[in-house]
């Protein structure tokens, strides 16, 4: 299968990390957001809202929506697991990776900044504040929700929490967020970029950073 | 059960019509979100992120994050489904979903919209035209992506995009975005109505509105 990504894109890197953990191969197609080719009609033919990743399978079918790839992903391979058997731990783990897919990335991801920008004519500093800002939401209740005895977010093996985290805990670091009030989460990070499949998702290792 | 929720919060809406879809019954508490009542400390000991929904089961287990608590009621409720048998389909579906509860109504929900007046000192038109933008691009995906030979958003009966999509379809009429350019949608929006889950579930039948 294609993967239709960005070095720097965090839900790119979510389906890097996940495809690694479970085994997969996979092929990167590199869509230079710098360039705007996610807004491409030939892009946006497989992607209609603009955004990376595609997931391209072999029959053609195209998937799109890094959490419902995740989703998809953890039914049809789902070995080694992703989330664990019991229902109410499962929602307990998608509601702590939602803290950041749904109420902190999307508020604070490249396009919305730059309409931000475009529309209020704001300056960096006002845009670096508004994503911190999001940023420490999302993390103060990342670290109340996941559990804090355990080496991942919420076991002995990182799951979707951990996936989704992460990339996030990349963003920080980037815009410079102060992550004093969140050691769980940093030993959690650390945890997970001390395995493979982590270390070969890591933006920076991709061959179309810059 | 217990469901936390407001009567205008969209993703409260979102699990009021899959409840009565699936059949089940609830009670509802009413937490003020013009009171800043999601913001408290009792409340935020149960909702670490502080928005609504929150949902109470009977054994006194706490989930949150409507999305999460949707996949969590198609595995323990399974009738009837939300979500399509095929692995694939269930991806399409879920992904035009997401265009609404990911990729739009964080970035346009009444937290967001008051933070950026607070931070940016912006007036009310500004406002409106920053929601407006954002319903756009995700009405546009959400159309491009399910079908367009069936009643509902995939299908003969209701599922998840469905129930994603009513609601912010709700938010689109209360902000006045035009919607001559998706007529599909419309037309779901026609079929869910007809029925007595979504009736119900609707923020004007609620006993909190005002």
């Amino acid at each position: 299968m294609k993967l239709y990504g960005y070095w720097r894109s965090s839900a790119a890197y979510r389906l890097r990390i996940a495809f690694g953990l479970k085994g997969l191969n996979w092929s990167d197609v590199h869509v230079d957001l710098l360039a705007d080719a996610q807004k491409s009609a030939e892009y946006m033919r497989k992607n209609p809202i603009g955004l990376v990743p595609t997931v391209e399978l072999v029959d053609g079918t195209i998937l799109t929506q890094s959490v419902a790839i995740l989703e998809w992903l953890e039914e049809v391979f789902p070995t080694p697991p992703l989330l664990p058997p019991d229902a109410k731990e499962r929602a307990h783990v998608r509601a702590a990776a939602h803290t950041i897919v749904i109420d902190t990335h999307p508020i604070q991801n490249s396009g919305v900044v730059k309409h931000l920008k475009t529309q209020f004519e704001t300056e960096s500093g006002d845009t670096k504040a508004w994503m911190a800002h999001w940023m420490h939401r999302g993390f103060s209740a990342f670290q109340n929700l996941c559990r804090q005895d355990t080496p991942f977010a919420f076991g002995e093996q990182p799951g979707f929490a951990d996936v989704c985290l992460v990339p996030q805990l990349y963003n920080a670091h980037r815009w410079g967020v102060d992550l004093a009030l969140y050691p769980r989460l940093t030993d959690i990070e650390n945890a997970c970029l001390s395995l493979p499949a982590f270390e070969a998702a890591r933006p920076e290792n991709q061959p179309d950073a810059d």
